[in-house]
């Protein structure tokens, strides 16, 4: 699918019943992922850019000038601005006779919203975030590619972290060699700040890393992502350093297994929420009760957390074939420590591909 | 100044006429840093999370459960959701009372305000943007300590670099080296996606890096930042891979002078543009005339272009004591090449202070 066709299929999902799109971008962190998604471009930030899509014709990129080299791998219209006066100028001009004009709520900061109101007082904005997500949800085979590519990115790193670890490195050494290690291998940078925390800290599942000395004993949690051209993975395993107790054995038995559940309900057609329940359900039917305090996956792609979905108690979404997501129960007892165990899948018709392969067993250093 | 001194200078800022402020975090990227501001936490991510400050009681923290550890190290009330009708129930009991909010509208997205309007219909929303920004953009001590530390690591790893350069080198690799050396360093992580461009990718000015090997005579541009305890910097230096010819060196004079024009002005009550004008004039006046395409710098802390400031055309603000901002004059000719440094500087009322202080002369491998 070229982008081309997700210009089509966006404005085929909302019956053509719009006259523009604006996709607006705005600066770091607020960095609206669908510029890059309809447009193509791979490098670049295109901090403050627009990108203004027509159903019948080539889209206007408005763009600054510092993004005027990046934006020469795209074949649409280019037009740069080098303040905010012809920024304006450059959106009436193109926007001034549309009607109906589609923006995407869900990324769209407030204050620009009300300064299109401004600029465009006859024009009516509609949310098509919803429409989008649609369309992003289920991903092509260009996306499915690059996806493929961090997650065996993610794979190599796993596999390596045994000889990494030695008595007293720290969480943030760890973290450090993780990041290198999936830079070597291709990845452009981390999908998210790397995860690698000892013992207790194990039990915080958005603690990432300080300045803590293994000890033997502890769980170390290892949780990253590779970002390969745009496109993320996201992985985790838990290890014990050195002999695990009872106790580590059977928290990490009930996730292997609490992981099992999902995996033998993935295929197309079935609800994201039931898969959730089921696994919610045998983790509450454990020795580990009220441990298990998050999602059972998300959706994954130029977003870590992808189109806001996941596999939750709140989720509407069927499984559709081609859509990606990761499955990553977990149960984190206080003053303990957490295990989780994370995979990527891609669903089939009649079920899913594992797209991470590294080891499940628990695995002692 | 502790945080609680954050929330009393944003209520008196505001003339004590707003009876509450949200500051709501969604999901990454989506993460506005006033939430780390305003609550002083330092772990965890928060996603989806509120902070509910009142001018003359504790704030109210509405967390997710995953963020409960994270949120203990917070002395302000904490309340749990696991739900989005949990979530909206807590801001309906803590805010229906409240005749005016303050909200952020520079870094909430319009899906959020939507909510908040549906769930508080008696409510008047204010943008308290700017008042955030006016305190945001002067750093008080415990903001100082972080940048210079995340300062020193930088200019650590730029003093290394002239010893991991090699013939054939690729630009990713140069980033693998440069993330590593700066995370073993204390970063917890790079502050944006580091720069290593060779050769003509260096008139890129936001080109990464790619699989690209350097070659004898390539200009050699390192952009990158640590990201410290939440807190950023951000430096760039400009090499030559051996002998530079005459223009590479032409082209890397006209930038330092460049760059110590702007130094000779810094100093409180000047104002910002002017700084950017002198440098802009200079530029243009000599035989790179036209290659300045971006701005002079940007203010830095827990944003890498933080509070939406810089020294540049549209600026309107004055320069004040404490204020921290990048210097960045550069010049990019396509096809051939792009030179740019960077220094962390903090302004003094009688001048300013350099916070990076890597070698800034030629450096030739």
């Amino acid at each position: 699918m070229k982008n081309n066709c997700r210009k089509e299929n966006i404005f085929n999902n909302l019956n053509n019943k719009i006259n523009a799109i604006i996709i607006k971008n705005n600066v770091e962190p607020f960095i609206d992922n669908n510029f890059f998604y309809f447009t193509g471009l791979d490098e670049g930030i295109f901090e403050g850019c627009c990108a203004i899509l027509f159903p019948q014709k080539k889209s206007e990129l408005i763009i600054t000038e510092l993004e005027y080299e990046s934006s020469k791998k795209s074949t649409e219209n280019i037009k740069i601005f080098n303040n905010k006066k012809k920024y304006e100028e450059l959106i009436i001009e193109f926007l001034s006779s549309s009607k109906f004009i589609g923006l995407n709520f869900n990324n769209l900061l407030y204050k620009d919203y009300i300064n299109f109101k401004k600029l465009l007082p006859n024009s009516k904005f509609i949310n098509i975030s919803e429409e989008i997500n649609k369309l992003r949800i289920i991903k092509d085979n260009n996306e499915i590619k690059k996806i493929r590519n961090a997650c065996n990115i993610v794979d190599k790193v796993m596999a390596k972290i045994p000889d990494i670890i030695y008595k007293e490195i720290t969480e943030n050494q760890l973290a450090a060699e993780i990041n290198f290690l999936m830079q070597k291998m291709g990845a452009k940078k981390p999908a998210f700040t790397t995860i690698s925390s000892f013992g207790q800290n194990s039990a915080e599942p958005h603690y990432s890393h300080g300045n803590v000395k293994l000890k033997k004993g502890d769980f170390i949690l290892c949780d990253f992502g590779a970002n390969f051209m745009r496109y993320n993975s996201d992985i985790t395993r838990t290890f014990v350093f050195g002999e695990p107790n009872d106790k580590q054995r059977s928290m990490h038995k009930t996730i292997v297994n609490a992981q099992n559940i999902a995996f033998n309900e993935l295929m197309a057609e079935v609800k994201a929420k039931d898969i959730h329940k089921k696994v919610f359900s045998f983790i509450e039917e454990s020795k580990f009760k009220s441990l298990f305090i998050h999602s059972t996956g998300h959706s994954i792609g130029l977003n870590v957390h992808d189109v806001g979905e996941g596999l939750s108690s709140d989720s509407e979404i069927l499984l559709k074939e081609n859509m990606v997501f990761t499955i990553e129960p977990g149960i984190y007892l206080p003053k303990f420590g957490g295990v989780r165990i994370e995979d990527d899948i891609i669903i089939k018709k009649d079920g899913y591909e594992l797209l991470t392969n590294a080891n499940r067993n628990l695995i002692t250093i």
